[in-house]
């Protein structure tokens, strides 16, 4: 069995909610997450810290997690924001060796919220919340074929 | 003149201590670091939030963050690993409204540094501190260019 968690997840060898997928990454809910909706987004391939990722790749995961947090804006998330946050190495509270990009959606006034999330990370219908961030990729990937067509003479 | 106190920056209205520049970023060292070489990357074209960034650019900065993570590592601050933040939103303690990545060098066991410096955020010797992270920079290209050598036959 692979020793790394996240590379099971890859593998479907261990359980995930997944809200997107690619050929070279995938995003999923943190099982403790600190507020609803807070998702890693991994490279597929094992890369432990920065130091072993590939830059594109790297380029890759932001540009995911970019669209991730526009997405959290619309649909039934409403998220106000998004922190993304990358913890490379121990020294920086890097707790799962395998380079992962936080995610997580912000709503105004949500401190007390994510003080209590971060003390407790429940998960509280992941299902649910995986399908609004997949509603909010799919609304965003419609306002952006309309900003096309606007575009088009 | 103009508001937005990071357009200043890159305009040199307004003083900063740079550690990079290129054509479409630059990265400068906040004057209120929670840690020795806490540095921004920003856009030089104003983004107030990701809503507004170009998704090329969010992964031009990104790929910044890396290389400056790993830059960090090497030369004199010696670091064990980065924290990489970008905060979308005031919901998401959004400070300055245009988008800026936090790159944060930490090293092992720097809790209580830290903390000390997220209270105090003051800043000592910026400029010895920018030389040691350009330093770092032209460590990483030696290293990029023995390894291109390394592989040529």
């Amino acid at each position: 069995m692979n020793a790394c968690v996240f590379c099971r997840i890859v593998a479907g060898e261990a359980p995930s909610t997944k809200v997107y997928e690619d050929d070279t990454l995938c995003a999923f809910l943190d099982i403790r997450p600190i507020a609803t909706g807070h998702t890693l987004i991994i490279p597929k391939t094992h890369a432990a810290e920065l130091d072993d990722l590939d830059a594109d790749l790297g380029a890759e995961i932001f540009r995911a997690g970019h669209r991730l947090a526009l997405a959290m804006r619309r649909g039934a998330l409403a998220a106000d924001g998004a922190n993304l946050i990358l913890n490379d190495g121990r020294a920086a509270f890097q707790t799962v060796p395998h380079i992962h990009l936080h995610v997580i959606p912000r709503r105004k006034g949500d401190l007390f919220g994510v003080t209590k999330g971060f003390l407790l990370r429940r998960s509280h219908d992941p299902a649910g919340t995986a399908a609004s961030i997949r509603a909010g990729l799919a609304a965003l990937d419609d306002d952006n074929a309309r900003d096309i067509e606007g575009t088009q003479p």
